[in-house]
């Protein structure tokens, strides 16, 4: 039986880890042969075809290394291909097509709820059989426990706020720093309290520039001249619409530029900004993310050999399961304000702004 | 009210956040008074006594530091104290004397089963209040999904085995690394997963060097010149006796010694033997034992203001919560040789030997 | 003999170690009492003093602490010292008066270059003899052949590009990276040259954006859809005016910014800013910045036992000596276009834009 | 005009990248072909030969990428070739003669002085053309400043005693890392010195174990209840033989367990002793070294081009030059016992036993 393999979306530390252990286990173990389709559907609507076959010799390596040697994009929904005049058109006839020619007769999708959303489609309005592995470095996927990746991208915030924490201290500033979470807040809450934050901006907790303000002014009357702020690129003053944030934005800051401008007539400490940007993708995964990622390829190939489409792998309560591709999407997962870990970060002294 | 804390046993990185993190709930903002005793217990043995008051400000930098500041000893069984001629002693009762002179009226324990054994004769025997921190790097303590400082080692193996890759594949060599585990091969078995070991040997799994050596024949007959094998301190031959490895230890080496040993009639290769040792505790934790490590020192605050005596926190399904201490060192956690890591393991080539 | 020790302007890893260095060879060996002075020269204009004596005993655990335990700042020339009302006044006689008033006889001065003028007018106009020690993360002063937190430095940017290449080769990105470097390109350089960048970009070498262009052009041509660009935050290309960069910072990008305006009309990738910022001051030094910053320190403690004046330590072809304050600030180091690390740089392909 | 280019001896970090380097400048823009040679030079001499033409696309992620792509071997002197039978027989006639089968003009040997030596005879005994580029982990060759892979590995081993700090802290012991250095003390003096050691001991520096044990005493006198020493792997007491070394050898130790010996009659502390081995050779290289190998592999294509034959690249008071390989390879550089940077470690209290 032959399998396609493809990665969606923005990349994550562990994707090549997922695509090494599907193959190690699909074509070292079960007999599939495994066709690596390269960025991510646009390699079977190019000519020559995007596509090459993966044994596990060709998997040297790749348990370390991050990225995907798949490629990705975000820009290859086949319903909706975008042309070169800026119009789209469906492509996914053109998709089943390749894959037939190739026969192909199964695909397996590594992505976030936006490529099982099409990998459902392929499966409902083009008959392609399909398995998913969930992949956000946001953690946003309410049908997983965890993704690999998130605590590879929590790994390098934390890192930066340690090397942040150095040079505050020394010079009486106010330091932000910008992570992930255009929606959810998980990266920042377990960086900020990883990297003992003072003060953690949350896309769930909208927050009150005079609360924030008065940490730092706290903070100053016991001695401490510095401040730390984790912001999740998503945070938003209490009361800002998402088109303050598109102003905002605009005028060439992101959520912790707004941050900047909401503290200044409270605050007269130098205030400083990193924006951690995609270095929070980039690198080899750590180990949790390896074994994990591992896991999920593994279950992905099994999910194949016993003919379990329309599924995709999961972590749930340690155990890795499937669950059917509808559910698998249907929710977000968001930092719960009333949660156990806001409540473990409050009890440390971290302030959300409300 | 007044409360004492200790650490016990070996070190593991998440100590001193643990400790944090208590302080800053407890101190900062349940009222308590906080007591570090030093050396385990023996501090309230020393004269002067080996305590301290700790306030939030004295926890400044020590979410990140490695090891404990309140020190630590293997040597501290006030049930059964070393004496200077190598007697021991009952100095229980001096313990509860130290504590009462002291105005302590209740003790966090943040140890292993033994430390945990002992907290609760003090309390049983001695009348005096605990609460219990689970610490163990090995990870082996059934009552908690996991322990703080156990992905701490797992993150110093796998980079230890990523250096070793590339130095083996330079050189056609057999490399082993010994990792910690005498009785339980978890920390093995997630490092030799996330860092591609090609062979792991595990306490939970005696081995037959035969299948050792005919997974290094098979790899070079596939042209892979090199074999990474992970052993736990603990793993042994199929039929091998304590006394066996208690032979071995005296001759100078430890369980990876037996192995090289045992594939000596086998393989021609050239093997050398790295053992991590002591720096699988050292350094500073990683973002995820400091986030657990933080939630277990608010969780042991908040026992202790509830009054929570007798149990200990863990994490169970993700949630911290309290469980009654006897229960909690009731049972160790092994490697299940049939269960799912290990099935994922095999699923990506690895030999266990067996 | 008493005498002060301060850190001056930005903070650099190292100067911790420096500290220590000084203090363990001059309080620990040579009979000097240490004053550590707080917030540059600031401590000794406020009330209290922020003054404290150092011993060996306070200088546990600097050797390997990033940023610096006495603090520092930017704004504190006492000739022009910063009023409330914003305007500037002469402090350098309270300076003076303080130090006697302290018993100090002599100050160590640890900073860049505007730092050791400071020093070089506090010597001549205020009679305090001053021994200097180069700090510059820049790397750009030509008196010394390195100075400590350089590599450190480099370290960081290096990481932050081995991260972007694999998210980078992902994408098919133009990924830009800005690292520190106002005036001088060494960070840039070494680290493009370490982290394999594609193109650098460099205060001293005004670019020409469609060169630039074409080798994202001639990669592409080659199948490699990514570029990864380095570029010093004072690179400009060549025609603009300090006006023109002045012009670009208001509209709220920097260098990058500017460079990727540049590359619009030529290119139809989708181009990343990263800005390091901050994050490379911060953190442990590396090994070697902890060696020089240590023989700095033990290099300064017996300049003032052998009353060597109006010097400054430094490093001489791998030597440490002394060489006269006036000669130590009289030069900056910028990269040579035609040098050597740029010609290595150009000899694996490297494109400067010029 | 055809050349080859092999690796010998043991693997260093960046040795990839001076291949990287060689390629890149040689083959893409000096108009060389590149011949990869196999497991030092016995690639020539196997059926079919161990060879492969390297062009810059094989090069793509060698600059961060540990240990030697083209393998590397201790066993393989073509002069002195080792049989199946045990004896050893010339083959450098067979050398000779396959690179002329493979039209190779000319051979880059990146090794270290065993490696330069081999070279040298086949240019003088058969005629092969060579350059040689300087590969010691050491850093003990006195023709060059510093070699490539020696940062790298002094960055491991103070990595490890930061580690080893936490852990000697919590528990009262005397740590001792054991390092590489047979002959010479480099990486022990250099990370001692960085990573805060309070004793190092050197086979330049024959130790007295009593001085050992007073320091020890003198910490603890001071309240420090731990002690951390490097050992070189070639470190002796006074008076200790060679055949004493080898004995100890021979009973299961190294360097460190003759140290534990000298020590136990003086110290009743715990001594728990780590030996790095060759965690020092593997790994990525750090910045510094991938920017030195990157010029000596231009120098190295640049010396081919110019047909400057029987020299070796090297690093000169900061410089990359050519030196006649005799020269290159006349003397070995020793730890200096009165130089700099001894000196600077006695001023910061290291003692070392002498």
């Amino acid at each position: 039986m032959r399998v396609g393999i493809m990665t969606g979306g923005g990349d994550a530390p562990g994707l090549n880890a997922v695509i090494r252990a599907f193959v190690k286990r699909g074509a070292g173990q079960l007999g599939l042969e495994v066709v690596g389709i390269e960025d991510s559907l646009a390699g079977l609507l190019h000519q020559p075809l995007g596509v090459r076959n993966l044994t596990p010799r060709d998997c040297r390596g790749l348990l370390q290394r991050g990225g995907t040697v798949l490629g990705t994009t975000n820009h290859g929904d086949p319903f909706a291909y975008p042309q070169k005049d800026g119009s789209v058109k469906d492509r996914s006839g053109d998709i089943a097509d390749s894959l037939r020619a190739l026969g192909v007769e199964g695909l397996v999708s590594i992505g976030g709820d936006g490529s099982q959303r099409i990998a459902m489609r392929l499966m409902r309005e083009r008959g392609i059989p399909v398995i998913g592995v969930p992949k956000t470095i946001d953690n946003d996927l309410a049908a997983t426990d965890v993704t690999f990746g998130f605590r590879s991208a929590v790994d390098v915030a934390t890192d930066a706020l340690d090397r942040l924490h150095t040079t505050a201290e020394s010079h009486d500033r106010v330091m932000l720093l910008e992570v992930m979470g255009r929606d959810t807040g998980h990266i920042a809450l377990e960086a900020g309290i990883a990297g003992g934050a003072d003060v953690i901006l949350l896309p769930e907790i909208p927050y009150v520039p005079a609360r924030v303000a008065s940490k730092i002014h706290r903070r100053r009357a016991m001695g401490r001249t510095f401040t730390i702020i984790v912001v999740a690129e998503g945070a938003l003053p209490v009361g800002a619409s998402v088109a303050d944030r598109a102003a905002a934005l605009k005028r060439g800051g992101g959520a912790s530029a707004i941050v900047v401008e909401a503290l200044k007539p409270f605050v007269d400490s130098e205030m400083r900004v990193t924006v951690l940007g995609h270095l929070q993708r980039g690198g080899s995964p750590i180990p949790y993310d390896r074994v994990l990622a591992t896991r999920f390829g593994v279950a992905a190939a099994d999910a194949v050999a016993a003919g379990e489409w329309g599924k995709m792998v999961r972590l749930h309560n340690g155990v890795v399961d499937l669950v059917p591709l509808e559910q698998a999407v249907a929710a977000n997962r968001y930092v719960d304000p009333d949660g156990d870990l806001v409540r473990v970060a409050r009890a440390t002294g971290v302030e959300f702004g409300a």
